[in-house]
Formats: structure tokens, C-alpha cells, sequence
């Protein structure tokens, strides 16, 4: 049942969020979820080539382009709740500040569920940094020895990885397929929002109706067109099987 | 929802699916699902080694023990519909004639979920050909071309593996943990009655509460104290993350 | 240089070839090498769902059908060296015999490439029949002692694995990406011959797409719009980095 | 032979060392070992949850209680060398003064023999860095370059590293299996004072008969009935196999 | 201590056991172990490229050399237990029949040590079908309801894997390397037995020395000049680290 | 084609562009490739050992004879673009600052090829940091929002991986052979030049006939003596196979 779960989206850059898990995010806010979504950085240096290319383009515009694009983005899938820590990317320097930071907002959120990049991503080392930082975080957040403003600790949480561009040279292998048919439109509209990146429409329009085919194979319902897919972190704990 | 399910288990021997999968198996009938079991053989050869220290023990006496000691098991599970194929272990051979009679099963019985041996023990040929020859079948049944005595074909039903014995050596990795807490007592009457197999009672006692374990660290839920897992076959595939 | 070069395709059903290699045979064909397709089955059984399920189908009237939808499918390609063993599929079974007419096919044609299925297809087990049946082949090809005819043993061809259909839960990584634009328009002219398969035109229509962006990415050449991908079953040697 | 050999082990925290190592270090010091173990940190924030749910705790009482349970565990085991270095955990930071103290550590004590984590721990990121640690350590120990204090360089000693929690998940693989047969009463003693982690007590109880079970099946040798397994870093190197 | 212990090398051709294990062989007999030797097939069709260049060359000549060749190597490493079973190899088909005989052999030399060839060699069949061949075999052996002739079931002996030629692509990794410095020259009079496959004599013995310089920086030991390397089947089982 | 292309060697240390990749080098340089090597240190401290066994010895004498060495054996591979960094190593720190000089070098020189260390080497801590460092520099160099002092940006570069001492220990699996057959003289004159590492000249002649061995064997030219292998980081992509 997805009303009234918790779900935190960590993005390294202003749409990764968006490619990776806008139907999820879109899907789950349709069916009553909280969601909150935190952008570590717009990506004002490396995911924002075609901006770069207009004469007399500076770091300010292209954020403030950026930050733009994200937050339309965001609306269009439903997300009231985001974030932008405005950090600089290629390089992404991830430290203390930063994990209290997160830490804070994961005792008080308290996900259920937590979506961010996965452990490798052969063409993207901020992806990297920002797997290794989250799962480090959560890790930490469920211990009652580590206090942080009075928060209490959490239980652990669902961790799920983000399909990275290049799936099978960064050695991702999906454990979940997220049915994405009915919010597919939503995604869509998001999408289109990212101007800088308009080779990633394309791609991620295709990559939605090749992961909805996989799942169709895998799961004999023939009634998904659209689908995202996602690493577990975690094996399944249940009573019953999915 | 288990209730209605319906769960077909192959098992090379005629205790493997007592030791992996009792409590998962107690638990779905408990809850309301239709619950076949297959024994390809009996383990007369590979797994009576404590029956074969008596003098003048024959192949037929073994047979007939290790029979009911695998009924007495299943009724103390709660099983009702079990097979017992009687071939040959040590080493198993699984042909043509074997593989239309799995598929007829399959295609008369239509499980939602299979459960068999994972794809490699280190320690048993034989667990490796049944996870070959399920998966094989299971393939199969789903083409329409593949025609069996007028059974419709089915839907790519869920497949999951057995724990094999030593599981790091055979490279197993969880996908899924099976709260078993509330059928544990079956599940260690069923196991006594493999007399023959003194030695795992103990060992799948201790590991349903290291399984136990695991399972209460990854999902943060304190009830549960005893566990079964399983290797995923496939991705899960629904609406929601599990 | 493509010119001259000899290249065999190993399929095991009679669209294989055209799903994951009609691309690149097609540009091979045009820039003047020589290529010869075998197939091995039509996949009457396990690779013509549609077509079974118009009422009182047969056996022969599907692998007619199956039969002509290649045929026609090769000769858009410009193929015109292409032969249909007509093997039974699901399950596949390849002995001696078979081995001994790849072989003679092997040193007769004399390939400097050879494309067959990959190692492992966790969908399909006729597939990994096939990887294995060739590699033995190829390997035995290569030998002395193996007499064959009076064919002289050949020198160790290239080998290449196609993409399967789920790729990283079978554990496919590319090793090449081969640039198909040139001739993308006749793989989609060949791809919807096949019309019991009618959801496979639209996937790999769309990945050809999804592998051109990422074989974009990483030559950082813009011009390439759809590629073909493929394992490598060994490494490149050379007298220079490719 | 034991005798003579010396033995160093790298705790993360302060009941590390006893979990996954206490049974193989009294065996050690039973038959004339030498044993020194390095404890970085007692664990006050990570490793402490039990001990934080009093009320009005404060992490230097937690320090207080958890080096207290350590040096009476250690005393159990027969270790007489013993040092804590009190630094914090979750998170756990390595840096070159640290480095330097573990050289000169390595070079004095001359260890043939290192314990401490294995590469990965998918639960555990200060595990994952004393890995780090322990290992770049122990190379730079070897280089005559590496200057520290007049201490020759060490030639290449031996490293192990422990079983993490959740063994599978973290891809350990039993690369020894040490029988603990002889000193197990003197393990389960050490374990029973760590109140903080009491659920870990029993774990690491059903833990060693279950790798005793898997050291009989593998040796043949039916008088093991406790082991601890630890991961290889390297092969085996000498006259004969073991 | 190697005196006493019973060594068994099953080898897939004539040559097999010299190039991947003789030093090892020599050495073990050297220091008093009893050794026994089983060559499947002499190698005709597989490994005999050279002689099949010689006109008029018959499959019988190639044995009769062949055989020669072997039992010379077979000599000079010490070897008096050697036996040919002149299987057909390219492919080899190893059966019910071949199994039985195996077990035997096992069951009645009662080996604490099997070395033969590791599970996957990219470039030659016949290993890997004598891998599993031999590795199911001495599972069977161990069973006591497997019944030979009236011998005894055996306690799981020692399983070691041959170095395949080309070690990366095939996935080897050495788990145990042996010290064959006090017998090199041996290894090296033997390897010139075999004229067929001069490349492999300048391969094989640089092959020694490689091993050694790994063997020396692993353990620190600068006395080992060559060393030979093998898969470790199972982990290692003792009262101490090797 | 080489002629024309560039070829950009990043090194750890003083030898390690020659024991990796120097007949590569050769061999460009012959053919007509612009090449640079940046040594980042010259190994005092971590690949110097013999240096240091002489009384009286210091870091500026090592780093001398060290520099001097490796300026000898770049003239001899034909090298005139050589520069030295002088970094501190065992263990070597890459910052910020050194991220930026390596970049404004990838931006000017704008390589077709970067050769460096692979992603892992058991027994080397700096190879880890450098293969991390250039890959991540090498990412960044290929987004326009990376500003540095006005060089345009990169598209994606060839990334290779140096072949490590121990190979399968560290995971190292060969992408691609280089035939140095032509330039073999020079590489081994140039390896002369390392005397703190004579252990390793034999070593890498060695290995340079082993890898021309295996690859003669691949690609079934016989006139391929002597080798190097190397990682591809990304596969190949092009019109054709390779």
C-alpha cells in the first residue's frame, strides 16, 4: 500500500531525479505518498553542456536556468516537498556539514523508502560520491549513539539505486521494476522541461517503454506499458513473496 | 496476499524442500494457499548416509524410510498434495520424459510461484540439474508452440532458489527473506523426522535464527524471529517498491 | 576495412539474426563482405506465440510461415547465402551430427567473424545451447586432428555474443558497438516481416536507438544515430588501440 | 605451527575483534601464539544502542562501560596486549597520523599474521575503511622507502579478514576456516559481556556451530564442531597444499 | 607434511599434468607422497597440431607417439602410477560408464588430494567437461549409498584446479601456489618430452617463473624461484592459518 | 591508423609507464602518434627498495638516480614529452590542485588515448588513486562547464588500463593486445635502465612473451611475438569489429 508511505529522493545534479524516478515519484504522490526530494547541486557544471554553449554564459545563469527547469519539473510530477542545496558538482565534495545535514532531514522525514544514484556509474564519479554519501547516512541514522538535535534514530529504511545511464558497464542489475503506466504522460511533461539535455528525452522515453516491456516479460501482465527500474540495496522482508 | 496463491515446489530429494523452505511452505498453506510438492527422488543414494551404516540395508528399505519420513514431514507442514517421482539421485537424470511430465504439472496446476534449488551447490550435482531442468520447464511452459495434452500456457509465474548448503562457496545471494516466525515449531517437527540427517537438523535450526536475524536488521522489524531465504530468479515487478 | 571480410551468424530461431545482428550484416553486406546465416531452428515452438493462436494451427503451417517471414527478411538485408536446418526448438538439441555440419561449414566458408548468441540468456535456454554448440565448434575448428572432409583446420576466427533480450539480469556486457545508421532504415524494413513477434519491431527499434546514444557518448562521435551492440568473446589484438 | 607465530589484530570497534575473531585468537594464544590487538575505537556512537536508551547516558560513561566490557573480554581470551585508541566512530576517520601509528605498530610487533575486516560490509561503512586502513598499511609497511622511526620494513605478512554480519550481501567468501573447538567455552564467555549487543551473542553462537558444520563437511575431519571462517587477501603460498 | 599423502591427478590429455602440475607431482613424490595418475585421452585430435602436419599421419601413429611422449614426462617427474583410458577427445564424452571407473579409482586409492582441471577454460571443452566430470565424481564419492564394488565411501578429500592457458579470460584465481624450486629441472626435462606443442615448453617455463616472482612477493619468501599455482575447490580447514 | 594520433601515459611512478605500456608507446612513437607521459611521482619511498639498502641514502639521492633513470628509458622508447611531477607517493594524495593540472594537460594535449593504471592492484595502493584520479579528470574533461583557463572541452577520450603485477588477483581481465614485436629491442633496453627493480626486468620480458603467446593464439597470427595487454575501460566502437 502506497498511501501514507515516506519517500526521499537524494539527486546528485537538478534531473537526475526526474530521469531516473519521476513515473515512481509522480506514481507514488497519485497514490498518497509523501515525498520529498533533495537536489544536491543543479549540475551547474556538469550536466548543463548546451547552456554552456551560448556566448557570455556564466555559473549564475545557468543555475538560476537550471534551478528553473527542476522546479517546473518538479510540479508537473506533483512535488511540493524539494530542496536544493545549491553544492558545486564535477567535483562534488561531500563532508560533515553535509552528512549532519542529511542526517537531520532523514530523522525527521523518516522515509520508508529512500531513492538515490547506485554504487557505480562508470561515466559520472558524483553519482558515486552521492551513492557512497546516502548509504553511509542512512546507515548512521538508524544508530541511537549518533545524536543529532534530539531526532531519534531510525529503523532501516528501504534503500533503492537509481539505473544509471550506461546500465551494463556500470554493473546495474534491477531489482525492482516500478510499474509507471498510468503517471507516464506526467513524466513525460517533466522531462521536457531540461532543455540542456534534450538528447536525455529521447532516451529516457525509450529506456521507460524498453523497461515496461521487460517487465511485461517477467511478470506476465500485459496491462504495463512504462515502466522504471531500480537496484536493491536490500533483499525483500516480508511475510509473502513478490 | 497469500490466500489463493498458488506454490509449486520441486525438490531434488525427498527432505531439501523440509530444510529450505518448511516454514515458508506451513506459512502459505497456513494463510490460505494451494501448495504442490514435487520429490524427484528420495535420496537413496546421495543423502541416507546414516541409513547405509546399518548392516544389509538395501536400496529398497532405504526408499521406503526415507518415503515416510518425507510424508510424516509434509503432513506435519500441512501438505496435502505431494509427489514423490522416485528417480534415481546420485546422479540424477532428468530427460525429455521427465521434462513434459514437469510441464504438464505446471500447465495443470498453474503456480503463481516455483520454488527449486538455486542455480549452483558447490557440494551437490544434483541441486544444480533440478534448477536447470525447473527453469528450463518453466520457460517453456509459457509458449504457446509447446503444445501438452490441450493445456493452456501459462504466464511467466515467480521463481525463487533454495538456500543450498554452504552458501557463499555456491556464490547464493538472498533476494528475499520469509518471515516464518509463526509456523517455526512445524517446521522443526518437520525436520525431526529425517533421522538419516541428524546433523542438519541442528545446522537449519540455527539457521532459520540467523535468518531471523538478517531479516529483523534489514527491515527494522523486531517481531520477526525466524526466517527462510530465497535467491530471486527475477526482478520484482508491481506497483509499489516491497 | 569491411571489404572481403567473411562473416557467419549462428541463430537459433529464424528472427534472431535480424533482432540483434540485422544491422550490422546489412552494413557488413553493403561495404562488401561476405556473409552466410545459418539458422537453426525457424522456432515453431518457442518463438511464434501469435501464430498459435489461430485455431487449428499446425506445426507445418507455422514453420512455413516462420520460413517465409525470414527469407523475406534476409533479402532486405542482402542476404543471400542463408540455410534453415529446420531443428526442432524448446527445448534444442544439438549432437555430434549437428556439430560435424557446423564444422564442415566452418572450414568451407571459413569466417574471420562469427556472431552467435552469448553466454548466457536468462530467458531463452535454446539460446545458451547455441553459445555453447558454437564456441566447441569454433574451438574444434581450429584444430588439426579434427578431420572434417579433408578441410583444412582453420586459424582462431573472431567471435562475438548477440544481446539477449534482458541484458543484465543475463549478465551481458557490450564489448563492441557496431554503427548501424547507414543501414537502419532496411533492419526496420526487415524487422516487420515478422509479424507473430509484433512487440519485438517496436523493442529493438528502440534500442538501436539507446545503443547509438551510448556508443555516442563514449567514441564522442556525434554522427552515429543507431548501433548494434555485442559481447566479446575475446579480447581485440592489434597492432594499435581501437 | 602456532607456536612463535604473531598475530595482529585490527578491531574497528571494541567488540569486533571478539565476534568474529575471539575463538580464533585464544586457539592462538593456547598453543604459544603472540597476540596484540588494536582497537581504533569502543564504538560509543555505532556499535552502543543498547547502552543509549538510558536515560541521561552520555557518551563518556558509553565509552567508559563498552572499553571495561572489551578488557574483561580480552582478558577471557588470554590477550594480555591490548590497546584502545579511542577514536570516534560512525562516522570513523582514518588520516595520515593514524597511519603512521599502525606502521610503526606493524614494524615493531613484526606481525606474521593480520586479522581485520574484509573488503566489504554492506551494513558497516567504518568496517569498509579499517579494511582500507589495515591494508594500505601493511603494503607501505613492506617498502624500505617508507621511513618510520628507524623500524626496518617488514617483508609481506599474511592477511585475513572477518566475516562481516551479513555475510553474503557484503560478497565475503570463506577463504579459512579455523577450528574452535578446543577454546569455545572461552569464546562464548568473552561474547556474554557485551550487554549493549546482546542480540549478537547468540548470533555469533548459532554463527560458530554453523561454520563448524561447514569445516567437518569440507575436511571430513568430524571431530570440528566450532569454526571461524575468515576471507583470504592472498593465496596460499608454500611447499605443500593445505 | 607431504610424506604419506596421496595425490591424484586426473588430466583431460597427455600433456595436461605436466605443464600445469608436474613441478608439483615431482615435488610431492620427492618428499614421499604417493601419486597416481589418470590421462583420459593422449590428446589425438585436440593437442597434436604439429604431428598432424606430417603426411600419411594416421589417429593411430598420434597415440602411439603420444602415449610415448607422456610416459617419458611420466618418468622423469617419478611418475610410476600412470594410466591412459585413450578416450576420444575433441569432444570427449565422458558417461556413466567413465564415472564408474573414476570412482573406483578414488574409492580404492583413496587420494587426500585430487588436482585436475578448473571449471572454465575459455579456449579448449574438454577441461571443462573433465572438471565437472571429476568434481561430481568425487562428490559421489563421498556418499556411502553410492555403491562400488564393495569399497568404502571416502571423507571429502582436497580438490585443486589446473591454471588454464589463458588464466584472465578463463576467471582463474590462484588460491595456492607450490613451491617447485627443488624440482624445476625435472618439470623442465619433462616438458621437452612433448615435440607436438613446442610452444607450450618456452610458455610453461616461463610460466614457473612468473609463479615464483608472485609466489616470493606474497609470502616474502625470496627462496622460491618457481612456483606452480592452483584453484582452491573448498577453503582451507585447520587449527591454523597457512 | 596511429599516424597522427595522441597518446597520453599517466604513470604513478618512475617505471611504471615502462613495464606497462613502454613497447606500446615504442611502437606509437615508430608509427607516427604524438605521445606525453606525466609522472606523477618517481617512487621514492614505495618503488625504490635496493636504492635504500645503500647507507647514507636519501630522498633526494633516490629521487635523482630515480629520475634519471626514467629519463634514460624514455629516450630510449623515443620519448621527448616527459614530465615529472615530483608528488610524494606511498601514499600518494591527488587534490584538487593536481585535478586541475591534469586537466589543463588533457585539454591541450587532447589525447585519443589515455593509458593508465587500472581500477584495481592488489598490491598497490597509489595504482588505485591515480586509475580513480585520471578517470574522474578524464569525466570532467569532456563538459564544457568545467572551465579551465579557456581550453575547450574533451569529447570522450579511449581509456586503456595498465596490465597489474598480479593480474588475477586484482580482478584485471585483457580488453586488448598491442603487438610490440617490431619495437621489443627498445622496451627491454628500456627496462634496463629501472637497477632498484631488477627483479622486475626479467619479469616484464617475461610476461611480454607470455601475452605475445596468448595472443598469437587469439588472433591465429603467427608473426605476434611479444605483447602487452590492456583494460578497456569502455568498449569499441566503430563501423566495424575489431
Amino acid at each position: 500500500m502506497i498511501e501514507g508511505k515516506r519517500l526521499l529522493v537524494v539527486s546528485a545534479h537538478a534531473a537526475d531525479y526526474v530521469w531516473r524516478s519521476g513515473g515512481t515519484i509522480a506514481h507514488y504522490l497519485k497514490h498518497g505518498a509523501q515525498v520529498k526530494v533533495v537536489c544536491l547541486s543543479v549540475g551547474v557544471r556538469g550536466e548543463s553542456n548546451d547552456l554552456w554553449k551560448q556566448p557570455g554564459q556564466t555559473a549564475e545563469k545557468v543555475a538560476e536556468i537550471r534551478t528553473g527547469e527542476s522546479e517546473k519539473a518538479a510540479a508537473l510530477l506533483g512535488i511540493q516537498d524539494i530542496e536544493f542545496w545549491g553544492l558545486q558538482d564535477y567535483p562534488m565534495t561531500l563532508g560533515m556539514q553535509e552528512q549532519e545535514r542529511l542526517l537531520r532531514i532523514i530523522r525527521s522525514f523518516r522515509p520508508d523508502i529512500i531513492l538515490t544514484h547506485d554504487r557505480n556509474d562508470v561515466l559520472n564519479p558524483d553519482h558515486n560520491h552521492v551513492h557512497e554519501f546516502v548509504w553511509q547516512t542512512a546507515i548512521m541514522s538508524n544508530s541511537s549513539g549518533v545524536e543529532t538535535d534530539g531526532f531519534k534514530a531510525t529503523k532501516q529504511m528501504r534503500l533503492y539505486g537509481f539505473e544509471p545511464h550506461q546500465t551494463e558497464l556500470s554493473g546495474f542489475v534491477p531489482g525492482s521494476f516500478i510499474d509507471i503506466t498510468d503517471v507516464y504522460e506526467q513524466k513525460v511533461a517533466a522531462m521536457q522541461c531540461f532543455q540542456a539535455q534534450k538528447h536525455l528525452i529521447k532516451y529516457y522515453t525509450d529506456r521507460a517503454s524498453l523497461r515496461g516491456n521487460h517487465a511485461r516479460r517477467i511478470s506476465g501482465d500485459a496491462s504495463i506499458e512504462y515502466a522504471e527500474s531500480f537496484a536493491n540495496f536490500f533483499p525483500v522482508v516480508d511475510t509473502e513473496f513478490h
